[in-house]
Formats: C-alpha cells, sequence, structure tokens
C-alpha cells in the first residue's frame, strides 16, 4: 500500500518550525485517524521549539485539535467512519500502572499522557493519528461548533482542574494568578465550583476585561500594586481559600502560597519551565504545619471528561470563543505560530482552520 | 483569695531554663485547672529554649502531659474533679473562623492551635490551665498508664496523622525519612493505614531497631547509601505511593519530592525550621504538573481523636512506651532537658514523673 | 432582677399554636440574647405543631432569624452589643465527640445540633437566646437585607449542603426532586457546585419557573409524565450522575435511586416524616454492588459557613428573595403560619419582620 | 486452524452443572488466553446456578483463577508467554464512559464489570481468555504461590473494599456482619485499615475463631445476643463509627444502619439476592438527615491493585490461605461445588489445582 501525503506542521529542529510532507499514518487495531478541521495554537508549542522538552526533529507540532474520524483500527468499537470528535491534549492508554491508579496524564511515566508533540506527532497537520481511540475520541454533539469543541482539548480541561483541584467551599474565596487563556479558564472554573469571590491577577488591559466576563469580581493588577499585599487587603487579612497559579513562575507560586490561608490550597497548573528549583517561603508555608496543600496536575482527557465540558458550552456556562482573537486558515500556520511567539496584537488564542 | 504556689519548669530567656515558683492558675468558666502526673520531654521546647518562635521570659515549656482534674470552670459540664485525663499538645477553641473550616490546629491564626508554651504556659509544672475544657479534656480508659497516655499528647496524633494525609492505597509504598520519635509514629501509623511496604531512612541503629519494630520493612541508612537512589531501587524505579518528611530538612524533604511517584503524596511533618525558603526540585516535581501533591499539619488536638489513639495503644495496636529511653522524677527536669539537647546516651524520649 | 417579658410565638400543645408571653431569657457566659428583626416561616415548624417530634409544651417555634445583639455572655468573645446577626437554624455546641468528628449537626446525639424548637425555645419571638454565641453569631455585612440573611438560616445552607453532599463532577448532570424551597436552593447550588445539566422535577407551575430562574435546565412535571422514564430520556439512558430528594417521600427517594448512574450519589435533604422504613429499589441499587453512594444531612452552621453562603448572596451568585411570595408583621404570624400550613395563594416562604 | 479442546465445568442451564468439552478459545488483538493453575470455588456460582442472574445455558462457571499465559494478542504489550498471572473477577475495559468516571466495576453498564461466568465464560476450565490483557493481567511475584495469589482475585479485593469505603477514622469502631471469607476479609481490612476496635457478628465457631485471628477484638454471636444491642453496649451507646454488611440480607444491613453514629459509613458489600427492596429503618437512618452515607461497590480489578493485594500478602499483612479448608483436583471440581452448595463439613473456600 502506498501512501498517501500530507501537510504538517513540524519543529524541524529547536528554534525552526515549518510546513512539510508527511506520510498519512495507518491506524493500529487501537488507533484512529483524524482530518482535521480546526485546532488552536497553544503557547506551550512555542516552548516545545525553544526546547523546553528537547530536540524533537521535524516533529509534527499541535494538541488543540478536532476533525473527522477518518479510519478506525479494527479493535475499536463504537464510533463510525465521519463522525466529528474532538481529542483531548492528552491520549492516556488506561492500562498501565499510573492509568489504573487513576493518574492518566501520569501515563506510563512522569507527564506521559502527553503524547501529542512530546512523544509522537502532534495534530497540527492535516490529518493525526489517536492512540487508544475509543476512550480518546468525544463525539462533538450538533449543537456545538469546531471552534467550541476545540477549546475542550486543553483550555477549558486544564483551566477547570486548576479549579477542580483547588479544593474550594462553596461561597469560598479564590485568587487566580495570571489571565493567560488557561488562567482565564480558572477564573471560569471557580465560578462553576461555586467561588463567592474571585480575585484576578493580570496587567494586561484586554485579559483583565475578559477576567471579569469569566467570572472576576476583582482584577488586580500587579504592575501597579503588590497583590500578595492587596488580596490580604481585599480578604480583611484573611487570606483565600484557594489560589491557582497559571502561570508557571517563582513569582506567583510564591504569592500563592503567601496568600492562601492556613488549611487552604495552592492548586498549580502553571508549566514551571525554568531553574532547578522553586521555592517554597518557608513562613508562609507554617513551617511545614499549616495544614495548606500543594495541588498539581496535567490536563485531564478521556471522552467522558470532554462530554461534560462540552456539555458545559452547550448549556451556557462558558464560551470559551471570546478568547479567539484571531482566525487562519492553515496555510498561514506560520504567521499564527509566530505571533503566539511574539503575543503581537493583543493575541489570545489563534484559530486554525483546515 | 490568696493563689497557692507550684513549681515550673519554663525558659527564662533564650538559651536559659530553669525551675521556678509560680501562682497555680484560677481556671476561667470553660478552663480546667490539671495537676501534672506525668510528662515527656518534646525536642520542640529545645528548639523554643533557642529562640525559634521568639523571646518568651517566664516561659513554662511542655506540652505533652497528663493529670487529673483539679478543678473545672462553671461552664465545663461532664467532667468532674478527680478524673485522669490527657490534653494534646494542641488546644483550639472551636469556635473560630479556622476551627469551623475543620483545621482546628490552626485556630484563629496560623498555627494559633499550639497554646502551650507558645501562646501560654505549657505544662511541664505541678499544675496547668486548659483552655476550652469541654473539648480538650481527654478521659483515660483506667486500663491506661499515664505513661501511655502521654505519648497520645503530641507524638501518636502528630506521627499518625503524617500517615493518615499521606494518602495511601491499600498496600502502597511508603517512604518515612526520619525515626525520631514522630517518625517512628509515622511508621507505626503507615502501617495502620494500610501500607504494604514500608521504608524508614535513618542512621542511628538504636532508632533503625525500632523502626523495625513499629513496621519498617527495610531501613535505609542514608549515611551509608543514597536514599533517594536505594528508594528507586527498592521500588523497582516506580517510587513510592507516599513519602513522609519527618525530620524538617531540606535535603529529605526534597528526597520526599523526588521519591514519590507521579500521582503520589509528600506529607510534611517536620518542623523545618530555618531558612527562607524550603526548594522544590523542578524536574521531580514535574515542573508543577506530576499530579504529586503536598500535605501539611499540626498535630491534631480535642477529646475525641485522643480517645480514638488511646484505644489504639488499649487494644494492643502500638506500643509507644518501646520510646521511653530515660526516666527521671519533676525534680530532674533540667537534667532530662539538657539530655535532650545532646541527645546524649541514646534517648529517643524521656518521662519526668510528678 | 426582675425579668422583663416578650411576645413569642408559641406551640400550646400539638396542633394548637398562639402567641404568649414570655420572661426575656438572661444569657449563660457561652450565651448571646439577640434582639429578633426578621424570621422566615419554615414548613417543618408545621410539621413540629402536627406532633412529628413529639408534644413540646408551650415551647417557642422558628429557627430561621436575624436580628441585634441585645446581650453577650462573659465568655463571648469577638461581638458586641447592637451588631446585626444571623443565626443558622443549627446551633452546635463544637466541643463534643460529634462535633469534633466534624458533624456539627449531629451535636451529642443523632439530630442534636438541631435545638431551635426542637430542645429549647425558638426564634419566632421578640427576643431569643443564642447557646455557644462565639460560633453560632453571624456578623450581617452592611450590604445585606435582613431578609436576604434570613435566607441563608436554614434554606441557602441545607439546599446547598444538598449539592454539596451530591458529589457533582464538573459539567455532570444532576436532577433534583421536588421545587419547594430547599429543593429550589438544591438547584441553585447545582449549578454553584458545575453542574452541566439540571433537571428539576416539580408540578406547580410557580415552583417550575422559579427552578428555571435558579438553573434548571428542564423541569419535569411528574403529574404529566414518570419522572424516571423522562430523566432516562434526556440523559440518553445514561441516569444522572447526582440525584437530589428534597422531599422525603418514598416515590421521590426511590425515583433518585432509579435515575442515579453505578458511581453516582443521592443526596437526602428531604425530612422523611412516615413509615417505620424506606425502601431502597434493589436491581436499581444494584444489588448492593452498584458504586451508588447514598448521603444524608442536616442544616450545616456556624458563623464561617454563615459568612460564605452570605457572600454569595452579596456578589451576586443567587438571590433567594424570589421566594418571599408574602409579607407579614409579627402581630399577623398566626395567618402566615396558617398559610404555609395549607400552602394557599401559591406561597412559598412568608417573611415576617418584628 | 483447527480448535485444540479443552475441558470446563459449566452451568447447564438453572440447577444443573457438569464438566464438559470446549475449544480452547483464541485471543483477539486485546486478549490473553490463560492455562489456568489453580482456582477456588464461590459461593456466588452457587447462587449463579440457582438462577439468580438468569438462565446461562453451557456457560463456564469461575471466576477466581490464577494460571500461566499462553498465548497474547497482538495488541498486548508488556507481558510474555509462560508467565504467571492473577486475573481479578472483575475484568473492565477501562475506555468506557463508567471506567473514565473510576467505576470501572461498572464497566459499560451496572455492574458489567464482571464478566467471567456473567456476561462470557468463566475460568473453571483448562484455559480462559482474559478481555483487555494489558490491564488485567497481574504477574504473581515468585515469592507467592498460586494459592495465594488466588485470594486476590476476590476475596481480598472485595473484602479489603468493604473496609476501604468504610471511612474508618484512625483508631475508630467497626462492626462487620458475617464472617463468610469476605465479611472475613473485611474484617482484616478493618485492622489494615487503622480500625482501634473491630466486633465481628458471627455464629459458626469456626468462622468465630478465624476472625479472631483476623483481626476482631470480640465476636458477636447473633444467634445467642441481639447484636445491635450487644454492639451498642460494647461501644457504651455510641455505635460504630462504621459497619461493613457482608453478608447481603435484610437483617444485618438493617443492623448495619442502626449501629452507626451519625456521620458514620455503612458499606455494603454482601450481595442482596432477593425480594424487590432493601429497607431503610426511618428512625435508625435519622430521618434522612443522619448524616449517615450508605456506600456500595463490587470487587475492583486491575494489575495495578493486584499488585498492592499481592504486596499484602507477601509481606505478611495477611494470610487468606487460613480459609483453605478444602483442597481438590479439577477432576473433583463437580463434589467441591456440590459441598459450597450445602456448606457441609465447615467448608469455606476449596482450592481447586489443575
Amino acid at each position: 500500500m502506498t501512501a498517501e501525503s500530507m501537510k504538517a506542521f513540524v519543529m524541524k529542529k529547536i528554534g525552526s518550525v515549518g510546513v512539510v510532507d508527511k506520510d498519512i499514518p495507518e491506524p493500529g487495531p487501537n488507533d484512529a485517524l483524524i482530518k482535521t478541521t480546526a485546532a488552536l495554537v497553544c503557547t506551550s508549542d512555542v516552548h516545545t521549539v525553544s526546547g523546553a522538552i528537547g530536540e524533537k526533529t521535524n516533529r509534527t507540532l499541535g494538541h488543540e485539535a478536532v476533525g473527522v474520524i477518518e479510519k478506525l483500527g479494527d479493535a475499536v468499537e463504537g464510533f463510525s467512519q465521519g463522525q466529528r470528535v474532538a481529542v483531548n491534549a492528552i491520549t492516556p492508554d488506561y492500562r498501565c500502572d499510573n492509568c489504573l491508579r487513576g493518574y492518566t496524564s501520569q501515563c506510563t511515566t512522569m507527564l506521559g499522557g502527553w503524547k501529542f508533540a512530546n512523544m509522537k506527532d502532534g495534530n497540527m497537520a492535516e490529518y493525526f493519528l489517536v492512540n487508544d481511540a475509543q476512550a480518546n475520541l468525544a463525539l462533538i454533539p450538533d449543537e456545538l461548533t469546531d471552534e467550541q469543541a476545540a477549546y475542550c482539548c486543553d483550555m477549558l480541561s486544564t483551566g477547570f482542574m486548576g479549579a477542580e483541584h483547588a479544593n474550594i467551599p462553596i461561597g469560598g474565596t479564590v485568587a487566580v494568578f495570571a489571565q493567560g487563556p488557561v488562567g482565564l479558564m480558572a477564573t471560569a472554573g471557580a465560578r462553576l465550583q461555586g467561588a463567592g469571590y474571585v480575585i484576578a491577577v493580570e496587567s494586561i488591559p484586554e485579559r483583565q476585561e475578559l477576567a471579569k466576563k469569566y467570572g472576576a469580581d476583582v482584577v488586580v493588577d500587579y504592575t501597579r500594586e503588590d497583590p500578595v499585599e492587596k488580596i490580604m487587603e481585599l480578604t480583611d487579612g484573611a487570606g483565600v481559600d484557594s489560589a491557582i497559579e497559571a502561570l508557571g513562575a517563582q513569582v506567583s507560586f510564591e504569592g500563592c502560597v503567601k496568600v492562601t490561608r492556613p488549611g487552604g490550597t495552592i492548586s498549580n497548573i502553571g508549566y514551571h519551565g525554568e531553574g532547578d528549583y522553586i521555592e517554597l517561603p518557608r513562613m508562609a508555608w507554617g513551617v511545614g504545619m499549616s495544614d495548606k496543600t500543594i495541588r498539581t496536575g496535567l490536563c485531564p482527557g478521556g471522552k467522558e471528561r470532554m462530554a461534560r465540558l462540552m456539555r458545559l458550552i452547550q448549556n451556557g456556562r462558558v464560551d470559551p470563543t471570546l478568547m479567539t482573537t484571531h482566525r487562519f486558515g492553515f496555510d498561514e500556520i506560520e504567521k499564527a505560530f509566530e505571533m503566539m511567539k511574539t503575543k503581537e496584537d493583543g493575541i489570545i488564542k489563534p484559530l486554525i482552520t483546515f
């Protein structure tokens, strides 16, 4: 059989990207081949190209894509060709020890559920392969657009996880550090988890505005005032029940530990990309006896969660498309990627259509 | 009314201790006055005298004591004079916001449930006052000696908390870093919480031996081999489900993060006494996305927990008196305290009788 | 000291009510005396007068009231005369074993946190006494009206608890059986806990309309269609993740068990007032192996929770005053009570002002 | 390819069993074929033959077996022919919505993880097929005998689940109703979960004795005294923190609800085989407001849990072989099955070797 070819947006080597021709992959017994219809560009791809996870020669980028089932492996049941599906950024195998323990994002090894662009080709291509398709393909309801569904692949799943891990008591107080797309969804998630008062930390005006639309009661501009002091003031000195770190930086992580009440939870969703250590402020951490908890996690996947995330959009609980600041065809993918690198023109998320 | 006087072992000022005369205190409406019968000396008092929590002029030391009810406040119900009682090191008021949230050890402020020697006189004295006595007095069953009950005040409560917070799956693997008296009780606690394999880290032979008696399957001597490497080897490269930090040092905290599996829990019970920061190893922490959880806590108090801890001793689940290496009368308290400072003669816990 | 007198609305004996003169009570050391400003009438008082909890001669009714601090016991700290406060229907002592275990509504004995009208005089009177005031008095923010605050005493606390106990996954499906005031707040609570699809079961048009305002996506009228069949149809045969029983009847409890998915939770908040047994349908319960969980509970109290509930109103998350269908002065209390018995004129909650 | 034949012990029809010849099955891509070496007979097979789950013509019985890998499907990785493996009674596919929700025993449909003998041929045969083998095959450590490993398939997994679901506080009180093999493992599990006082309910002397060996502090003989009254007396009127129902009968379920404290948990592991309803005693259930929780579940499977259960045996935490009262070759399987029906000769578990 002669494989047909397709266009794929790849990391040629560290620091270099481009569109290349690749063979359309052939699904194994538990795989599915998807014809891509829409995708979102993620800042983590920018990190990957910068070398954050090492040299990945000619690796297709992308992990937030939806499409149509083109071909199914022999052992995949319950799906059929032509169905519209969304695929989470994380595609576990659901059979390894870590999956069986319930930590599917840590499939086989730490962060091992993250396969697209990390351990195999991603999905910023005309076609892409989904492993363990029976669990990883999520049917898109007719009422949802491709764009809406694409936001469930990472932005909603990761952002909402930030709130789910934060152990927010009903009516509790929450601080969300940084309002990039994942932080914005953490803010929306905090509302969906019952927060009574949500403080967003952000300096960019467009993101401040979106933070309010997604449910922040107040936005603290860290360029104008010390966010830790301000959050303590806003909470009458008590601190917050829960703090969500959505940036991946020492300053915001440290801020989270400081503003969290004894007994409260720091939920980390930011990717900490630099340094050998992240530092815990000893006194704010109560010398290790404060009953503060630090949770971490990685975008939970699987069709069942994806169905719940899509239901939230369908029933009007959240509209992620407010974050789509730019739209491009796949032939303009290099331009879109460049903009995500420079963050020019107030870009938040660019939608790529195929 | 003329107050009678009693002997109390105090921190005169930073670096200096001694026995002084004090007035026997008078209970307020919710208090109880206890006539001390037995007490244990804790290393944290050594830290206190070294200045760890600031200058405390003439403050009575001690927080692990049992005795007999001498006098009850007017509003205290359900107890009567002459009953034998144990009082946890932590005596919350159960009425503040933090208590109502369930974090009684953080009463009113961070670590604020810790009142003995920290916020008011401790109980290394002939008499001591218990605030909120109705919740903080725990009746000692006839079957228990004073010595056994005294171990519930801090050693069992803190050590077992380490295991309770560690989220140990039944049959799971646990590493306990350091086998001082609290670490030994964390080892015993790991067994009581269903651990299938317990690795203790310790170098002192007497403590290694006790660790095995309390349930360690294997003891790693960190002076002979790298404990992180050894624990990874002992777990076939998987790491442990749960790691318990019972020392309060960078090296052991960092080791805990490194040996814990993705999705596992690091349970901190060590008091981190030095430095501005405790450092999290970034890669072992999965760049903040490993699903690892870090829990902290402070000796949970209250009569209901105390009753459960005493029940475990009464029904043969654990024998803490193996840790009593030395015995003194109260008139020898200065010597006992000095030994806890030097750790001479293989001392683990000295029992003081009145 | 000569006690002054006040008006109180009492259950004279089973089946008979009226306003009588009583002495204004005197607070003990841990009590507070509150001058009532507003109160809500609850259907459970109707049950009480019918004899549901036995003969209570001359017992003052009422458990949903707010007011102003008139006098404080000597041992109460952190409050002062003249402050506006709300008091939860449940007033635990926070010192008994059950409170220390975290089940404050079960203070000392089963349901023992429920003291107003049950174990002592209620608060449908010009003044009322609050036990353990330091934990049970909740300051009302200036931004809140007495009416808004009064809803936190039982309606929000119980209704939201129904959702909190229901273990709703984010975006999950929830069915709420019955939309009386507590059921309506369970519907609002399900939204606050992240439900993606809320099905309310109700037949009365005014309550159906309110259910939609409080967040139901669809309302099933059980007089027109079988609610179990309809809910299974609305969920494509899967059933719901969580079902909330807000009526206290065999038919709705049984319906909850039947519509809940394997692994899902049935959260009971209805008061089951009749019969020796409530029946679990064996097959729908999976012969006891379905991984279905049945939770129960009783209106959680305490100032910390009250503050969170009031915050939710203050920040616009919920407006309970939509349920105030009628308003009366205290001199019309007998009429209001009679209407709650007959449920005439579409009454949901009548507000009583003093 | 001509299939070879093997001997299989089948339910010919309701009420009739026998050994027949069947083709050795051929594994699909995700399956494994196991050559059986040892198996245990379970009372639930007796129920199946009695018609409890309907007519199953010529269905192979058995769900507690270990063996050697004979052949692997093409898509199965990480295993090789000749390895010794144990297979849990429950073999989920780990890809359906219920599995992804974490309720693997409810795979696809309620109780749908239970496939052996229920939905396909069981494993009381010379060979058996394992679906989704990569997750369902558990390697047996060299240190374990086949007999020891076989107990993990159902007895340990179900019994321990009873304790894991029971939410036992450390040092808490537990009652286990009925001490058949699953109840005995619930007793052992209660100890492994930290129970401070375990009350077993049982009348058969051999089982009473085993209950004590497995950790019961006291055994109540329900034929000599009312178990509810006795348990209340043994707990000084408080009732137990947790009750485990290991029989599947109205009387024991009702007893569990009655002896459980407010806020406590009733953990059901008994298979309720009769009647349309199981009845909840209304008053003991606190009219639905007692904070009592009722959990249910079905033998959790998967290689990761199996490894933990085998570790507990390997490291001396529990010795299930005390329950092996009889031993037979596979040629005597009909006799063994008949004895499980009559329960003659004090039989608890018969081991079948191949």
